[in-house]
């Protein structure tokens, strides 16, 4: 076997339509259409992240990425099911949190409990419909069956993570036009959906070598792929694109804190841990003195993404006095290979254009 | 970058001195020298598993090993601080395992308290010295400084495994002349001895690409790597070699059970997980009946190899009735790659010998 340059842009070209079968991959949060443009007029796919997105946001950003870019883009979408609020472990979790908001003067009943992220719906598909964006990519599994095809009625290409053999599968069987294989290295919210099951997640080289025994559909290799080498290793298991986030967390374009940055760029980026204190749902980030104090899950934490509101105001009290210690700082394991450069010249050196290896 | 069999070749005679940088990974429990010497005469590393032996089976199967090949072998040790029996955990393990003892009609109290697995010690290595083994490799650390320099005046090798790049750096001041990068995949117990936080446990990718900038020693990859495609990636990441365990569970030389077998070879190998109930450490193995009812990490077991007397019964019992629903089934993520062949055509498969892709 033989990995070379022209193999990895044959690929390319065959099936995502980029220049490079490298993705950005959606970072709620950390970034806007700004990033996605980037990538994109670089020759990668990027990708806008809708999931914190008001519909008039969403509108924005569409208009703005669209026109921002003649290539290939993403947008992203999680697809959850908003759980009811429960009054009881609401409490708890207010409880649990106690002790900081004494430490930082916060009055625990002047919080609204509010709606956090709504997965995609109706009315984000009316928003939709005037771009037809070239990808939809969902986390979470995928919407309801309705909305599902009218997304394709547009000819929007169909992307979804999975984080276990079984969720390749279902999402194969969903007729998704690819599947993300999420590995457990990844940054941010593990995208499982057929389990809660931690103990199932798979490691990026095993979940993709196993992946793609068992789907036809083109498989993007995710989690810790941060670097060129990287990016090699996938294709050597058979990856037909990688997806990066970390790789582009300290882009000029992105819009991580400085506080996110400096950890990033910290020997603390060497300890990553999934913890579910900040939405409710696993998501891997630099551990930081939240994470250590409640424990990484939490029992009492409300189902995603109900966990958010109670933090909102620790995470924006400590963020002004410039601390990122109660803030998600979601990075993959990997993060230290992270470059601070423009996304063009992030994307040309994943996808090994000659001079830009560092 | 181009990866190709010549830079394979290449970077394996310079260092290892095997015709293959392809070393079988030592399995206590499921292999003896067999399969050690199958491996080294196929071109690989052939490594015998010591840390269940006792001083005379260590010398019979050192005998056996040099005496099966003229190439290069290995031999692991465990080097763990042997703990004191905590009278009261002993108990509360024994209580955690009633309802199982009353199941199969076991008499508890007649269970005796056995030491387990014995560390790397002046005995084991006076029996060594006999042999001096090519290389000397070590699980959980390093054995005491005197204990070191004696392997050493031999000539012998030393290699060791590092889960985290805090570990890599502490083996390589201790003068390694190898770090085995022990990704999160890995079949068998964790080599952590830095820390007993599993969140610190890295996927193979991100471990190798961390520990290849960390350390200036030779890094071999393990974890996840059963196929010829893992053994690509992981050269695209850096790896002087690779190191596969659950590649050869299946070879005909090795001890596996049938039930382990069966396992191996079902859609159960899709679900391994890290579990401290059959020894006291974490360890892959394939879940079943034991793990999903006490738990995968239960804070009764005691220290290791301390949690094994208790269990030994119930496995025993278990196994008679062709169950491995109470035996440790290690594995690591990936292992439907495992193939049941000769150990000779694994090796080369993995070193990727022509003719012999499957």
């Amino acid at each position: 076997m033989t990995i070379s340059e022209s193999n990895l842009n044959a690929s390319s070209s065959t099936w995502l339509g980029t220049r490079w079968p490298i993705i950005q991959a959606p970072m709620a949060g950390v970034q806007d259409a700004a990033l996605a443009i980037a990538v994109s007029n670089a020759g990668g796919l990027g990708s806008l992240p809708a999931a914190m997105l008001s519909l008039d946001q969403l509108d924005a950003q569409m208009r703005q990425l669209s026109t921002g870019t003649l290539q290939p883009y993403s947008v992203n979408f999680f697809c959850h099911v908003p759980p009811m609020v429960d009054e009881a472990r609401e409490l708890q979790w207010r409880t649990a949190l106690a002790p900081f908001y004494r430490e930082f003067g916060i009055d625990a009943d002047a919080i609204p409990a509010g709606p956090g992220r709504a997965p995609f719906n109706d009315a984000s598909a009316e928003v939709l419909e005037a771009y037809r964006p070239p990808v939809v990519s969902f986390h979470f599994g995928l919407p309801a069956p309705h909305l599902l095809k009218r997304v394709r009625s547009w000819g929007s290409r169909i992307f979804s993570s999975a984080t276990t053999i079984d969720e390749a599968r279902w999402l194969e069987a969903q007729g998704v036009d690819a599947v993300i294989a999420q590995g457990l290295e990844a940054g941010g919210h593990r995208g499982m959906f057929l389990t809660e099951d931690l103990s199932t997640q798979l490691g990026s080289i095993a979940l993709l070598a196993q992946v793609k025994r068992a789907v036809r559909v083109p498989v993007i290799a995710a989690g810790g792929i941060t670097d060129r080498a990287g990016v090699m290793a996938a294709f050597a298991l058979g990856a037909d694109a990688v997806q990066a986030g970390t790789a582009y967390l300290l882009a000029d374009e992105a819009l991580t804190s400085p506080m996110h940055r400096a950890a990033l760029q910290s020997k603390a980026n060497e300890h990553t841990a999934l913890t579910n204190v900040f939405t409710g749902r696993p998501a891997r980030g630099i551990v930081n003195r939240l994470m250590r104090e409640l424990g990484l899950i939490s029992a009492a934490a409300p189902q995603f993404p109900l966990a958010t509101s109670a933090m909102a105001p620790l995470r924006k009290l400590a963020e002004a006095q410039g601390s990122g210690e109660f803030s998600p700082l979601w990075a993959g394991q990997n993060a230290e290979a992270a470059q601070a450069w423009p996304a063009a010249r992030i994307t040309a050196y994943l996808a090994g254009t000659e001079g830009l290896q560092p």
